[in-house]
């Protein structure tokens, strides 16, 4: 059994997640599997119409200054968005319906590195396209295919299934029937993944 | 420079911290600060007339959840509370008059684990008479004191420096000019601490 990484493309505290999983969980022999979603959608069933970082900017002001923190740790580069949350839904569109893809992690990557270190907007074809071609895709087809209704269900059922699942926000990992929110219950995620899920042969 | 602790008694995560953190801040050779505070005033200045984890309770489910998961893998025994949040008042009073007392750290333990571990009303002053037994207290004096304008003011005057150095939740962590949120931030505000904060004699 894998690792689900649920993450939005808007979403801070993804963006180191999305980093680092990878390389984390294969270092403890642990599949990933990719699970774009919309936060909007969440947000909005619990009476937000905006991120809880724009809406209590009391939380807002310290979660750019521990993110700041964080990515310096990390080593990883950090610009603050001049737009916040930028609008990820053709790259989540995307990701849904790529899932089997072996571009897909790269991808992912590349979005959160284009929004959160390079400041440019997501919400741009031409920025996601960059995105899909860094990352090996076959560009135009893969653009193609997010316009197409599929895709634009496969997002949306994407979604239902995280609010059934229980989430709120992300981040978010899920071990069989157990939830974790937050980038900093990824090693939580992966011990519980040691401490409970059989492992073949053994 | 020692590492202040901001703790509410009803706060869930503050009660693995409240039992971690002397311990795991002395095996780095840094002192703690114990700094009781009111999150309801806090709160109602986000709009907020209850716990958010009664306000959301998708996030409430999860929290219980996490807290659990948290408690088992620290050793510590868990009840849910059956009234959520308790009133903390008196025995913050109560902490926040004795901040230089030696039996402070024992009592606090003694207060969370009475309301989390043991599932007793920490409104009721004869609960908080038995901590204070406990963590070798003068019980009658303190309690006395607590009952003070003196003891009252302390709490409103630290509850106000909590909104003045940007608190929003607890547990806090505060090194320097540093804010850290959260159960899962005491080892950053620990690492802070050894980056940033000279020595004497080195």
């Amino acid at each position: 059994m894998a690792i689900e990484f649920w993450f939005e493309f808007a979403s801070t505290y993804s963006y180191p997640a999305a980093m680092r999983i990878e390389s984390v969980a294969r270092g403890r022999g642990v599949d990933v599997v990719w699970r774009a979603f919309l936060l909007g959608p969440i947000f909005r069933a619990q009476g937000w119409n905006d991120s809880p970082f724009n809406l209590y900017p009391v939380k807002g002001r310290y979660m750019w200054r521990d993110l700041d923190r964080l990515c310096e740790t990390q080593g990883l580069p950090l610009q603050h968005p001049t737009q916040f949350p930028r609008n990820g839904l053709l790259a989540a569109r995307i990701a849904a319906s790529a899932a089997d893809e072996a571009w897909l992690p790269a991808f992912v990557r590349g979005v959160y590195d284009a929004n959160f270190a390079r400041d440019l907007d997501i919400a741009q074809s031409e920025v996601v396209a960059g995105c899909l071609e860094r990352a090996g895709a076959p560009t135009a087809a893969v653009l193609e295919t997010a316009a197409s209704e599929a895709a634009k269900s496969a997002l949306r059922e994407q979604t239902e299934r995280a609010q059934t699942l229980g989430l709120f926000g992300a981040p978010s990992f899920v071990v069989g029937d157990e939830l974790f929110w937050g980038n900093d219950r990824l090693e939580a995620a992966l011990d519980w993944h040691a401490a409970h899920v059989p492992r073949p042969g053994r």
